[in-house]
């Protein structure tokens, strides 16, 4: 049994807080506190960019030519394009209201991943970047929650991405620490002795997507979750591990 | 808190059987019945689909002229292209090894949703085909399971998905009822009274994913598992409203 738990007593966080020890405390409140085998904390890319100070002021943001172009297109402010390219190696899709990158992560999303809701009181005048290096974050999480000796317990941070072909959002591991992100199955049998079809699970977006059920996306957002009970495969690769290289892809 | 609950007592499924009875008997043993207020109980496609009859002999199958000519692209057995075809609306992609296409029920996947690991001992010529009507199947499930007052309890028929730019599968819904598959919350605000920018979560395919970290895919795969303490928002549409139609798509 899974058990997937809600981290409410997070305050709001500034740039500079140590994100571990709110983290902790958040834990011990909720009776979680010490880690075990079997824990995956998910922190929401939200309070990670937060606290590492990725906030950027709109006005100190001057759109070069390809941003007011592409702004032009996609009926968006200018500055939010010049941050969504200088966070993206390529444009994959950009029509009206329409802005999708491949972000210089590897993930293909919209907006580069831009944040400009539940960023805090009275920020319309700015965005919020993603974490500048979600797999050594979580890296860094892991080593001060569960120590050097850290075993069978994992940090995913997650995010919420739209998908081709299907409406909806749901989450997604942009950086993963503890366990292995993709669990290749290649090679293995099935329980009849047939060689398995699926041989890669993207296990560390399972977590993730898992822990939004109970982090939310509105007003009662919660920005982590601990999941308990998980079987955690040997391995240790973060988010990387998942993105596909826009030459391997199969679907287009 | 949520948990999830593997199914484990579940024999192997034949054309014909009460898939209901086996899963309130499976739930009983496991102490989880009677299904209670935020329960959604997740079948995988695949023993809905052998309770339905949807398994094929490939010695059966007829390959057409077109069938043929995929067949020598991707380099698949022609049985199991014509199946495929017939399955299916659109081709997507047809290139050595892989074969996607548009399912008639409209979600783009592999080989037509069709399954030839886990399906019996002895099927090495035999394919299995989704449910003919995965939603229905939910409903019916769902009038078995919790009878025809049921609130607040849900059912989601699951599958694994590949998907564009990220390695690895994960879970989607195939099927859905008793909960909103999709949940609209366009013209909601966030905590700080700003419009939310995520605007429709895909709840059916962020249960199925969730119950994918019991289920597994190998050797020791669970065909069923109990999320228990889910916040249903109000609604019931199936897992039809996840599909995107073709032309709305954002990433192509």
């Amino acid at each position: 049994m899974i058990s997937i738990h809600p981290l409410c007593d997070i305050p709001e966080i500034r740039a500079g807080d140590d994100l571990a020890a709110v983290l902790r405390d958040s834990l011990a409140k909720a009776g979680l506190w010490p880690l075990q085998t079997g824990d995956v904390l998910v922190v929401t890319q939200k309070i990670l960019s937060k606290a590492e100070g990725r906030m950027v002021a709109l006005d100190s943001v001057e759109p070069g030519a390809q941003a007011l172009e592409l702004a032009a297109t996609t009926r968006k402010d200018p500055r939010l394009v010049e941050l969504v390219l200088r966070e993206s190696s390529s444009v994959v899709r950009a029509v009206p209201h329409v802005l999708i990158t491949r972000h210089r992560l590897g993930h293909v999303m919209a907006n580069g991943g831009i944040d400009r809701s539940n960023i805090g009181p009275g920020d319309e005048d700015r965005a919020l970047l993603l974490p500048l290096d979600p797999d050594g974050s979580a890296r860094g999480l892991l080593a001060a929650l569960a120590g050097p000796e850290a075993a069978g317990i994992g940090i995913v941070v997650s995010d919420s991405f739209g998908r081709p072909w299907r409406h909806g959002v749901v989450g997604v591991a942009i950086g993963a620490a503890g366990l292995p992100a993709l669990v290749d199955r290649r090679g293995e049998e099935d329980r009849d002795g047939r060689r398995l079809e699926v041989t890669q699970i993207a296990l560390a977006d399972q977590i993730a997507t898992a822990a939004t059920l109970v982090t939310g996306e509105g007003a009662e957002s919660v920005p982590a979750a601990l999941l308990r009970g998980v079987a955690l495969p040997e391995g240790d690769a973060g988010a990387g591990a998942l993105v596909r290289p826009l030459e391997e892809d199969l679907f287009r």
